[in-house]
């Protein structure tokens, strides 16, 4: 209850009721879940969600087997534009940056306030990884299938589940397939999407669908700050110029007292040396050597002191190798590179989309898992634009690794797959 | 004197007296030098090798000409398997791995003990390093001219000028162009001429010509060991999965540890983490690490000594991170490949090649510089077969990189050259 009256005045501050002119003052989107669940036209939607279920599993392979790396979506991007459009979306595109999206329009004046719904297209994966489907079972395994390709094939279930039981929403809904969420698309997608695209300023709502868990409502925004740090040194012969620095050695050392450093539990902060790479030969002295890493937190605040930390450890270590050995033929510098900058925040627990979400995950039978991470929501509630992310229902583990599966064992992939559509159309409002 | 003395003494330990039952006692190859030097026969030969000098050089340009990339030399193998025909040579063949090579017969009964003399194919450089030579003046550029193309080119003027001075020798002499000197050939030309060749048995004396300097003489065998570590681990997502065990934390701690390990001075015996790579995108903690180091000694002991603390270190070092981070997903494995293993020895000071090697040198107006390193002679001296590795003459520098050079000034390439040929035919023995 508390709830709902602090609610109430985040509605005001952020303007969302602006639309509220073109339509009678709607009731609370969180008060309108019970409902919405219990209408006859949603369990339509939902029996046809069901009947559908093999056709998400197909779309999931389709689309899971198509190679999306980072910066390179464009194949699979345009394999999704193509089934939005069969889909009967209108004014289906590809924007300057590669996301694709259509219209499902509804009863309200176009061009109004819209509801977003968006699953990304990259995986982590580079070129080359094998992406082949292994079933087993229900169980499906290949690297990204979980995060975000299942999703991306529920969206389209969504579509026909909404068309198959004639549902009409008050506003638009904008069903998107966006680039760069993952590592060094550094959420150019949304981004571009928030920034240029031509939706920025009609989003009354928006929800990112990433992963499989139902019962998590992500309101917060985990920052993050990524570098690329080369270490440089003279380089040379093994044996020849034996003795002299090493940038290998100040890249190691400072993995090592990287790892060391003591996080807080909450507000939770990680970190992680994620990719290195670099050297001549092997019998050559490297003059180049370069590491990746990941920090985040929930918390601005640790994020910046973790942030000053592995920038202090960086510089020391460069000068503990020139003090470890030669610098006859030159030193070891230490270049770090921005290379990813999330901000961190939150949608307030008290806001009308996380409260609708949570009522959502109830109606459903699951309890609402609250929390913080970091995705494409993370640019929308940087900008005080309600976001939540959402999963897709089904279940799944070993996200980033390319043992990564999902199990798509159709009660539990139909329960889950409830929460968003319910979710989405409390935001949108469902037209009588 | 006292080299002498223990010269004989070396002579009757290594048998290297077995084949003085077909030939009178031959005089101690070393003494016979000065005689050989001051002969009209071996001033008419490099007179021959003078005036051929720009064929000499000519030979230098075509064949280098010719990319020779580790594992990819056949090309230029065949193009010098003609010129060894062209030269009269008998048995002129390219073996199994590669190897080309002809006979100049000696007086003495085929099949006997014989002197090789060698010069290696391939070089350093990938497909498609512009191998072009630019010319200034006497200074010849290109990438593996002198390392060691220039001594294929000097073998061959060697032949013409021995044929123009109607030199016989006494043992056969095997002119030899090798494959696999280059770091990842780890000698693979010179393991197999002197594991499975046809000639194995019958080597009294090897040399090597690799590089210009004429004053050195390497009769000690740098050995090396080198690895390709792979440390895995069970990866994931770098924000929900931190604090599993993250196999860079273990590559770096090895890095760290190997990096503090003492190694003496003398014998020289140097260490390098040189090439590193892996990790899956800056957003997942990597579920693999690979890491190259090289390890060389002039002593097999100290090598043995190291490499048993590197395979100890990076073993801990997995263990470490097993103990540091958790294991919940599965834990840190290491596995060392083994890459290069080039065994390290000496032909002793004292050995008749040596001497009469240092006695060619200071016949041609240099000081001897003995000394070790890493060349096709480490084969043959890990078998305790006499042998040493010395130089074209002429002068070069900037081996194993792009800017590499020659210089073929006419009176010091002729001067450096006759230090090989002296060397040559005292353990080949001239026939009267």
């Amino acid at each position: 209850m508390i709830g709902v009256r602090s609610a109430i005045v985040a509605l005001s501050v952020l303007g969302l009721t602006a639309s509220a002119g073109a339509h009678p003052r709607r009731p609370d989107a969180a008060a309108s879940v019970p409902a919405i669940v219990a209408s006859p036209a949603f369990k339509s939607a939902m029996s046809a969600f069901e009947r559908e279920h093999d056709r998400v599993v197909a779309d999931t392979i389709t689309l899971t087997e198509i190679e999306a790396p980072p910066f390179k979506e464009t194949r699979r991007a345009q394999a999704y534009l193509a089934m939005l459009k069969a889909h009967g979306l209108t004014d289906v595109e590809m924007d300057d940056i590669g996301n694709v999206m259509g219209i499902r329009r509804g009863t309200g004046p176009a061009g109004g306030k819209l509801v977003v719904i968006a699953a990304h297209l990259d995986t982590v994966f580079p070129e080359g990884t094998n992406v082949k489907v292994r079933r087993e079972g229900t169980k499906l395994h290949a690297p990204g299938i979980g995060d975000d390709t299942y999703s991306l094939a529920v969206l389209l279930g969504y579509l026909r589940a909404l068309d198959a039981a004639k549902i009409r929403t008050e506003r638009d809904i904008l069903f998107v397939g966006n680039v760069g969420e993952e590592g060094p698309g550094d959420l150019r997608g949304m981004r571009y999407f928030f920034g240029q695209g031509k939706y920025r300023d009609r989003v009354h709502a928006f929800f990112s669908m990433d992963g499989t868990e139902a019962s998590r409502v992500t309101h917060g925004a985990v920052g993050s700050r990524r570098y690329r740090v080369t270490f440089k040194g003279p380089g040379g012969h093994s044996y020849g110029a034996f003795g002299i620095v090493n940038p290998m050695q100040a890249m190691a050392k400072a993995v090592v007292d990287f790892g060391a450093v003591q996080v807080p539990a909450k507000p939770r902060t990680t970190y992680a040396a994620s990719v290195v790479g670099g050297g001549t030969s092997v019998n050559s002295i490297p003059d180049a050597i370069w590491l990746e890493v990941d920090m985040r937190s929930e918390s601005r605040d640790e994020l910046a002191k973790l942030d000053a930390k592995f920038l202090q450890i960086v510089k020391d270590a460069a000068e503990f190798e020139n003090r470890q050995r030669s610098t006859r033929l030159g030193r070891i510098t230490v270049e770090p590179k921005l290379i990813g900058d999330r901000p961190a925040g939150q949608t307030p627990e008290s806001a009308e989309i996380v409260r609708a979400t949570a009522a959502a995950v109830k109606a459903a039978g699951y309890t609402p898992q609250l929390g913080a991470s970091s995705t494409d929501s993370n640019v929308p509630i940087s900008l005080a634009i309600p976001a939540v992310t959402i999963g897709s229902g089904g279940s799944g583990a070993r996200a980033h690794s390319v043992d990564e599966w999902i199990d798509v064992a159709k009660p539990e992939a139909v329960k889950g797959a409830a929460v968003g559509l319910a979710s989405i159309l409390a935001m949108a409002g469902v037209a009588r």
